[in-house]
């Protein structure tokens, strides 16, 4: 069918959306492009993770990491959602989502009270992860996502360590993004009311870091710490 | 059963923890002080509700107030899950999530690696809000949740408005906080190592505000904000 003048070719830097990742509404919010998706994703610390149990919805915070297309969760291996997904043929159906609050929006309407925020909604299935290299692999990235670098500077998981963790394993491949940017959209009729009105932008990024009283003598703080 | 030496009476400044609530690890993490919990979610501007549509868990971020022991979320009549709120008869169950993120841990082992985080976890039924005077309530405490003492200087919400937001309302029943504070947790013989540890803290709190262009002439940034 190449060739007609149907449907364009998806382009392949951006997800496909489906009936799951198209908004009900402000469709003009969402974004398939993957290199924005990316760039949320990666700034985020913690994701909120959803399942279903018992019939029921389950959204717990948890760490993260992104290899590519792939996302990793880990935690022990007792722990509830991991373990669902323990002898994973099936796999586990989760919904996992990392949103950034950017700026508060104070509109002299009550009605238009908003926020900027960027957020990321992945559906799909988890995967435990078994592979001892992509586990190895997840792991770094699970502490370079906090701290990009960090992984190198660090002890690596002994057996041990390894054995009483689990990875999961999110591709991504149903996601979609949706963002508000931009200033007050109050009524023409209200913009002469005397509220004040505008952004506040919320802080970002890190306070000075506070040593361990136990740091070995002569450990420097790394430069991948005194960018902030 | 008073006056016996079983289970003690619960107090009542704490939610009575359920199979849900108890955290297959880490019980230490978990409060069920109110208190506490009324002052994760009072400090947070997002929280992610979870629902279940068509066997699958959604999580979506979204704004939200608290009136004492009620949570209240908003949104467009046309939104997915306030749509499947109405005729709302047996409710929607929902699991409703807020966390802070406060600093990063950084451990000596990539093991130990970890956040120190608040959050709050409600499980239950949303309903929807059809009742007038429990509308503005809830309306004014979403606006007074993103700044304090903000409804009073906005214009409310008028007919139209009214017409096209639903409300939908979870009771604080069955919740749980779970909390890591303190500092680095590594293992004794790997005190030694050479790495940096310790804890950066996120930063927090507003930046300087921004004002609409088109503010009235003479409107000045009021109190609320310039506390930051």
């Amino acid at each position: 069918m190449q060739g007609t003048t149907g449907t364009p070719p998806q382009p392949t830097d951006t997800y496909q959306p489906t009936d799951r990742t198209v908004p009900t509404r402000a469709p003009d919010r969402a974004s398939y492009d993957k290199e924005l998706v990316h760039a949320i994703l990666d700034e985020g610390y913690v994701c909120h993770l959803g399942f279903v149990r018992d019939g029921a919805p389950v959204v717990l915070p948890t760490l993260y990491g992104r290899v590519g297309e792939r996302l990793y969760v880990h935690g022990s291996t007792g722990s509830r959602p991991l373990r669902m997904t323990g002898a994973a043929d099936p796999g586990l159906p989760v919904c996992l989502t990392v949103t950034h609050v950017d700026a508060l929006v104070l509109a002299r309407s009550a009605f238009h009270h908003s926020i900027n925020y960027r957020s990321v909604v992945v559906h799909g299935t988890a995967y435990e992860v078994t592979e001892p290299e992509e586990r190895r692999t997840a792991l770094d990235a699970l502490v370079d996502h906090v701290v990009p670098g960090r992984s190198r500077d660090s002890r690596p998981a002994n057996k041990k360590e390894l054995a009483a963790t689990a990875v999961i394993r999110l591709d991504l491949d149903e996601v979609s993004a949706k963002l508000r940017t931009g200033g007050v959209n109050d009524e023409p009729e209200d913009l002469a009311l005397p509220h004040w009105a505008g952004l506040v932008p919320l802080r970002k990024g890190y306070a000075a870091p506070v040593a361990d009283p136990a740091l070995a003598p002569g450990t420097a703080l790394p430069d991948y710490l005194s960018a902030g």
